[in-house]
C-alpha cells in the first residue's frame, strides 16, 4: 500500500490535476495547487491545497467574534464545555479555524474523530455523490428495509477492514450504543447457553418477569466487567462500565457490575520491567477472581487497547494475550472497545493487531474516526436466537457508512496507516529528546511504537492546554494530568515539527 | 400557512418551474412536470414529478432479485427482521420501490420516520448545499467545538418548532439516547434539589460511590416511571422504561423502575364514555400511588402521547392534563416522548398540542421524522450544575440537524401539518365506513382527529400486512394485532383512496 501511495504521489507532481494527493512532498504540492486552482476550489484534488503552511494566532481565543457567538449560543445550548468555536468551512487538513481568523494545528481532531483532515477533497467528492445524498435524504430503517446494495456497502466498506476472524457487523450510531448493543449480544448469548441452546423457548415466567424488570429474565444476574479508569460511553449500560471520573457518573443509576484494576504502568518502561510485569499479573489475577467470585458474574469483559479518556493508560501485548486466554477459559466474552484507538492512529488499523492474539476477540466496537459506529463479531451464536431481539429503527446511518467507505479508500490509497506508524516514530523520538531536556514538563511519555497515539503527563495540564492555543496548537487532555496527542492520519513530519516547536515554547514559558 | 401554500400551489400551475409543489392538484402537476422535465430530473422542483400514479406489483415480494440480494446480505448482517429490500433511488414521494420493479404506496415510511417523501426535491437540493456537505465531512464534537453558526442552525431549525415553553435543546443521535439523556437530566436535577441546590459540592463519599456503581451516588435510589405497553427505546436505561413486548426485553438487565397501567380505551369511544373515564382515573390513581409508594421513587414520568409500538393506545386530553397536574404536585418531572408522534402526523406539529396543558411538559424528546434527535426543555435548572455531566463526543449530527431545518421549511411552506389534519379526517371518515361494512376486519378504529395517525385491529394482523403488499401497499403493525397507518406528511386524498381500495381488497380476500 505504501509503495502505491508513493507512486501516486510522484505522479501528482507531473500531472497535478488528475493524480491523487502528494503525501511525501506537501509543501511543493501546496504551492502548485495554489497557483493552479486559486479560482475554483471545487476542482482541487489534493489534501494540502487548502492547508496553510502553519498556524496563525490573531487574537486571544476566544476572540471577539467567537465570544459574541458563544453568548448567543448559550441562550439555547449549554456552552460550559465549549473548548473553541469553529469555522469549519475555513478549516483544512490538519488545521482548525475560528471565526476570528485564528488557525491552529489540530492534534485533538474532534476528540480523535476526524480521520483524514477537514474538508478532505476525497470526502467532499464522495459527499456530492448520488449515493451519499440518497443515504442522507432517504434514511432507511436498516433492519426492516435495507437498501438493495447494503451488502455491497458493508463488504466494500465497514467489513473490508473487519478485524481478523470477525466477518459480521451490527451497525449503530455512536460509541455508546455500539458498546451497549455488544453488551446485549453478550447477555443473550450467555443466557441462551444457560438455557441449553437456541431452540429452547422462553418460559412464561421469563416473559412475565422481563416485562416487570425483575428476575429471572428482566433483571439478569449477569454483568459486564470493565477496568478501573476505563471509558466506554455515557448511556446507562455503557456508563455502568465507565470508570473514568466521578463527574461522568454522579447521580446516574448504575448496574452492580464489577471492575478490575487496570495495570497502571510506570515509565520509562525499561526502568520498571519487573514492577510493571507484577502489576499486569495482579490485574489478571483480579480479573479471574472477579469472574469467579463477583456477586453478579460477568458474561463479558470489555477493555480498551489504550485507556484513552482515562489518561492514556497502556498495557503490554502479553497482558492482552493473557486476558484473551483467561476469558476464553472461563467462557466469558472479550469485547475490545476500539472506539478511540481504531482506524489507524496507532500505526495499525486496529490497535489490537499489536497484540498477536492467540484467537480473535469475540467482539470489536468502533466509532469516532469511522464516522459511523457498530460492532464486529465472528461467532454466529452472537446473533440472538430470534429476530427483533437486537433491533432498533435506524440501526446506524447509511450516509455515514458510505463516508467510512470513502475514508477507508483514502487510507488505503495513500497508505496512511503505515505512514502514521512512521510519523509516530519520528514524533516519539523527538518527544523523548524534549522529555530529557524538560523532564518536569513531559512526564511518563508513552505510546512508543503506537503511531501518533502518544501522551505525556504535565503537572499543570489544564494551563498547558490553554497555553498551547496561544502557540498555535489545539491539544486535548485525558485523565487527570495527561496531554494526549490525537493527530489525524494525514499528520506528517512537518506537522510534527510545528507541534514540537510549540510544545517547547510552552515548556519554556512558565 | 395553509393559505400561503395554496397560493403557491395555484401559481405553480401557471409557472411550472419556479413555483413550489402543487399539493391540491397533484395529478395535473405530475403530467405537466413529466412533459417538461423528462430529460433533467435534477431540475424538477415538485414532489410529485417523480411519483407514479399508483402502485405496481410485478412479482411476489421478495422477488427473485431481492431474494438473491437478501441471501448475500445475510452472510454479514442479520436479515431475520427484514421486511422488504428497497431500491431507494427508485423510490419517490409516497412510493417505495424494490429491486424487482415493485412499487408500493408506503404508509409505514421507515417506521414512521420519512417526513416528506422519498427523494424529496427540496431535501435533494439541501443535501447538495455546501452547509450540509460541510456538516457531513467535518463532523464536530458539538459540546467542545461547535460550529460558529450552531446557534443559528438551532434557532432557524430545531428550536423554531420547539414546543411552547421549552426554549433549550440537548441534541442527540436517535430516540433511545434522546430519552436516556433526558433521564440523566432528571436524575441530576432531583439530586441537586435534594442536596440543597446547584452550589452544594459533591462529597468524597458520593464521588467514591459513583465510581463503584454503589449508593449513595452511583446507584441512585431514584427511578423513571413509565407506562405498561409503552415504548421508549432499547438501550439499557430506555429499555428499562420500555414495556412493549418480552422479545424486546428478555435477558437484558433492567433497573427496578415502576410502571403504571396505561388506560386502554374501548372503542367506539362514544359507547364507552364512563368505562373509559374510569380506566383513566384508575391509571392516574396508580401513577400517584407509585409516586408515593414505589420502593425506588420516580423523579420523572415518561409518556407517549399515543403509545405507538405498544399498539396505538390513545388516552384523552383530560388524562394528560391530569398527569401534568399530578406530576407537578409531587415534584416529579413529566417527559413527553414524541419520538414517533412528533413532526406533524397527528395534525399538530407536536401531538401534545392536542391536550391544552395547564403548563408545558418539563422535557419533550424527538427523533424519527426529525431525522435527528434530542430533547427540548425550558427550565434552566435542567442544565446540570457542572459542565461535562451531560456530554458525549458527537452530541448529535449537524448534517442531520440541517436536514431537519429543511424539512421544517418544507412543512411550513406547504402547510403540511394542516393538510395532514384534513387528509386524516378524510381517511378516518372513509375507514369508519369500511369498519361498518367489515366490522371483523377493522376493529377498534382509533385516531379520530389525530391526523393520519390512525390504527385498527385485525385478528389476523400479520397475514393482513403480508397481503397488503400484494395489493400494492406497504403497511406496518404495532402491538399484538394493530394495523398502524403512518403515512408521510405529503399523503393526500388520492393516496388515501388507493390505500382504502387496497384495504377493502384485503378485507374481501380471505
Amino acid at each position: 500500500m505504501a509503495a502505491r501511495a508513493f507512486r501516486s504521489s510522484s505522479s501528482f507532481l507531473r500531472t497535478a490535476v488528475s493524480a491523487p494527493s502528494s503525501f511525501s512532498r506537501p509543501v511543493l504540492a501546496i504551492h502548485q495547487s495554489r497557483r493552479r486552482f486559486a479560482v475554483s476550489a471545487s476542482k482541487m484534488s489534493d489534501y494540502y491545497a487548502w492547508e496553510p503552511e502553519g498556524p496563525t494566532v490573531k487574537t486571544a481565543i476566544p476572540g471577539p467574534k467567537a465570544k459574541a457567538a458563544i453568548a448567543e449560543l448559550d441562550e439555547v445550548f449549554d456552552t460550559r464545555s465549549l473548548n473553541m468555536l469553529v469555522d469549519y468551512q475555513k478549516s483544512s487538513g490538519n488545521y482548525i479555524a475560528d471565526p476570528d481568523g485564528n488557525v491552529l494545528l489540530d492534534v485533538y481532531a474532534q476528540i480523535a474523530s476526524i480521520p483524514i483532515g477537514y474538508n478532505n477533497p476525497a470526502l467532499l467528492k464522495a459527499a456530492r455523490g448520488d449515493d451519499m445524498i440518497n443515504g442522507l435524504i432517504n434514511r432507511p430503517a436498516l433492519g426492516n428495509f435495507p437498501p438493495a446494495d447494503w451488502a455491497d456497502v458493508l463488504k466494500t466498506g465497514i467489513l473490508k477492514v473487519a478485524p481478523k476472524g470477525l466477518d459480521q457487523v451490527f451497525t449503530a450510531m455512536a460509541g455508546s450504543d455500539a458498546n451497549e448493543t455488544a453488551y446485549k449480544a453478550a447477555f443473550m448469548w450467555r443466557r441462551q447457553h444457560e438455557r441449553g441452546g437456541a431452540h429452547v423457548e422462553f418460559t412464561e415466567a421469563e416473559m412475565a418477569s422481563a416485562m416487570d424488570n425483575q428476575l429471572p429474565a428482566g433483571a439478569s444476574e449477569l454483568s459486564i466487567m470493565s477496568f478501573k479508569t476505563g471509558f466506554h460511553g455515557r448511556l446507562f449500560g455503557s456508563l455502568s462500565t465507565t470508570r473514568s471520573k466521578p463527574i461522568h457518573k454522579l447521580d446516574i443509576p448504575a448496574f452492580d457490575w464489577p471492575q478490575a484494576t487496570f495495570p497502571l504502568l510506570k515509565y520509562p518502561l525499561e526502568d520498571y520491567v519487573e514492577e510493571n510485569a507484577a502489576a499486569e499479573k495482579a490485574a489478571l489475577d483480579e480479573v479471574e477472581h472477579l469472574i469467579l467470585n463477583y456477586r453478579v458474574p460477568p458474561c463479558a469483559v470489555i477493555v480498551e487497547p489504550i485507556q484513552s479518556e482515562g489518561g492514556d493508560n497502556h498495557a503490554s501485548p502479553a497482558f492482552f494475550r493473557s486476558l484473551r486466554t483467561l476469558t476464553r477459559k472461563h467462557n466469558v466474552l472479550l469485547i475490545v472497545d476500539e472506539v478511540q484507538t481504531g482506524v489507524g492512529a496507532t500505526g495499525k488499523f486496529w490497535a489490537h493487531e499489536h497484540w498477536d492474539l492467540p484467537e480473535p476477540p469475540d467482539m470489536v466496537t468502533f466509532s469516532k474516526k469511522a464516522q459511523t459506529a457498530g460492532y464486529y463479531f465472528g461467532n454466529p451464536e452472537l446473533r440472538p436466537n430470534k429476530p427483533y431481539r437486537q433491533f432498533n429503527t435506524w440501526m446506524g446511518d447509511p450516509a455515514r457508512a458510505l463516508l467510512f467507505r470513502s475514508i477507508i479508500q483514502e487510507i488505503e490509497r495513500l497508505g496512511l496507516v503505515e505512514k502514521t506508524a512512521k510519523v509516530g516514530d519520528y514524533l516519539f523520538g523527538k518527544l523523548e529528546l524534549l522529555a530529557k531536556k524538560y523532564p518536569d514538563q513531559f512526564q511518563n511519555l508513552r505510546g512508543k511504537g503506537m503511531g501518533t497515539f502518544i501522551a505525556f503527563d504535565n503537572p499543570r495540564r489544564d494551563e498547558f492546554l490553554v497555553k498551547a492555543k496561544t502557540f498555535g496548537v489545539n491539544i486535548g487532555g485525558s485523565g487527570k494530568e495527561a496531554v494526549r496527542l490525537r493527530p489525524m492520519l494525514i499528520f506528517e513530519e512537518k506537522h510534527a515539527d510545528i507541534l514540537l516547536a510549540a510544545l517547547e515554547k510552552i515548556a519554556t514559558s512558565w
